[in-house]
């Protein structure tokens, strides 16, 4: 019995090659992957994840030797993206020697920017206790580190590990951040969950979000022939957006200074510095059976920042 | 102080039994239970996820001793759902085989499944680099697998273990799928965070379904007197459902065809080819502390397909 | 290359001192806060978690031994918490015994409350099998037991450690419930996905609340201006908030027995014994090219419960 089982599987992987990668030379490692992102979130912020304390007199040689894995590491996945049917070395090896390189010396300038949101975070949420309490615990900004990172390695053309490493971040938190977006600096998201950002959306600086907001494509109808395109919108500096929001369509701009309502649904550009709000669907009061006055006066259904 | 907190804890477990599970003889064990999610993603995606490369001349030995794992584990944990109370061998762990190797034996035909879903997957989402990428990270697709395979067991009636496989896929996807859920195939889902689809759904083939759509219940005000009852709709073949709809109830029936514009809030059932949409709430938009006027033609108000 | 790769990220440690904590002599372990969480789960429902099995005769010594690591780790971490400068033992050493022995004590008041949860999940759900499967796989059943315990560290004003436990729950369920909110037996979460909780909310027994609900403020806009004020809604006893609904502002009281429907948008306070209800947006139907008519009649437009 236990024979025609496991003749049976495979032989359907066999009838089903399209989901199988037994002959894959030389496959990317999802574990490693992850462990990667760890790696470079203890790098980006020292003495808050590392197992070890960190110390002044040290340090040199305890980051030295997180990067020198680091470098290790990465440099083998990206060789596996770029060729996953060339297991040998040479020079596609040295090709990924070069992104890996590359890719680690934008660390600095992500700190800078990483910087810059934890004051965006901090002054954004009554709630916040310190510096501390944002880096080690806000899922919104773990989110956005991993995007910081995945972004670069995107623009470099590493297929695979960038969308590995932001759908991780969107498994731990919710928010669900495409690779290829381009976010300015003071970002700031609240709650997080349900957040989601295209691929080709690009955000300016000073720009905050809420939970459940979609920037996202009018329509996905033409499939993979729509690769490549301007799907999503562009959100200029200082926009707010609210809980709910839906800002769709690649030629959709988004104005300087815009605030977005909650739940307002937007498919073409908002002039600068313009509230918008929805009219909220009319509610209905029901008391013993019968209906009561509606308890709001007109005025109070028109919501601007939530 | 340390005895007394102790004895405090101790006396209630005996003052609230209904939280402890001490004297259980037979416990469902939780992380046996997701090491054998993990064992069925790499047996049913040979090559993606085990730590080890796989090759053809040694596929036969690997394969049959994942294989051979994964039935002891999942009949131990088998028998437990079945029988908490009865630790002992004899013709419960018989049955509890026998629900293995039945179990087991579906591998192949859903693995023909998926292949279709890769398929949806990558036709319906321009972001796809490829089959890999979707396999390797898209949540969506991981939720579906786990609903795939939890399905066959909650068919064979074994309780318990379904619903912790399909709440695990939850926790890392956001995806909620009631194991009970019946899905056809070529199947997508995008972006996926907030999905609800509930125990008695019937969904056709070629369904597409994005972020927040709600396919649920009209009230659940009857609790467990509901138990059993279809109380989630019937969604057919080649229907699409965009972000933030919800269809309600078990006598409602989406035909074939059918597109539910984006935010839609369904509770009655919709013919065949027909497309539904929400009218938009109006938009309120201020500018210099006045009201400018409304930038969109009422047409534009009304979305299909977002 | 690589050394100055290294030199190039120990310079941007010293340009940019708000993301590191070098010279933090006694930083907060993220990894044991969240195996605290483990143990404390375990402790809370004992045979349910454990990797070992336990039975009547040797449970004092189980527990008494899981007991005494939860002191130990505890006590570190709020030493930490509360003195993040202060490496020494003495009397900040005291003080973080001190807090443990009272938090530890207040488990079985907890448990006490958890059993109504079980209790108010079972009732609610036809789709719940037993309270095993409530306590093993429930994310909302999860997310209210980190809160629970939580929020007792939170009275005691231990910073940090709270929001990293709820983070961590906010994490493996995509329901957020901020550490400061107050919240009665009997509460009932299902789905969860998206639901958002603030600070200051206050909500009675009996509640009930589904996936996508927001209890959160009016405007944040006052940013680190409104720490400790009430921003966050008050619902009272027996209060049932359905999918998608949102609360807001930390004068908004919802009162004993009120329904709330389906993405209903609430900024004011609600009578009790009232049923809120929102006109769900018209729906247009368009089959063959033309406007179809309208399905459904005005009556069923407005929605109670769902």
């Amino acid at each position: 019995m236990f024979k025609q089982l496991l003749q049976d599987i495979l032989t359907s992987y066999n009838d089903n090659p399209t989901i199988e990668k037994i002959k894959g030379k030389n496959p990317i490692n999802k574990v490693s992957v992850i462990e990667m992102i760890d790696k470079l979130q203890a790098l980006t912020f020292p003495g808050y994840f590392g197992q070890r304390r960190l110390n002044q007199d040290t340090l040199e040689y305890s980051v030295g030797e997180l990067l020198e894995d680091l470098a290790y590491d990465l440099k083998k996945q990206v060789h596996r993206a770029l060729y996953p049917e060339d297991g040998s070395e040479g020079a596609a090896d040295h090709e990924a020697e070069s992104i890996t390189f590359n890719f680690l010396s934008k660390i600095a300038g992500i700190r800078r920017v990483l910087a810059t949101d934890v004051e965006a975070f901090y002054d954004g949420d009554p709630a916040a206790y310190n510096n501390d309490e944002i880096i080690l615990s806000y899922p919104g900004f773990y989110a956005l580190t991993v995007n910081r990172l995945a972004h670069e390695l995107y623009l470099m053309g590493v297929p695979m590990i960038p969308r590995m490493m932001t759908e991780h971040a969107h498994s731990l938190t919710g928010i669900d951040i495409n690779p290829g977006a381009t976010i300015g600096h003071h970002f700031f998201m609240d709650h997080g969950t349900g957040i989601v950002i295209g691929e080709t959306t690009i955000i300016g600086d000073y720009v905050k979000i809420y939970q459940g907001v979609t920037l996202g494509a009018l329509s996905t109808r033409g499939g993979q022939s729509l690769k490549g395109k301007k799907r999503h919108p562009t959100i200029e500096d200082r926009v707010t957006i609210y809980s709910g929001a839906s800002i769709l369509g690649g030629d959709t701009i988004i104005g300087e200074g815009v605030v977005i309502g909650s739940n307002a649904f937007i498919i073409s550009s908002v002039q600068e510095n313009t509230k918008v709000s929805i009219k909220s669907p009319n509610l209905r009061f029901i008391r013993n059976n019968r209906e009561a006055a509606h308890e709001l006066d007109e005025e109070d259904n028109w919501f601007y920042m939530i």
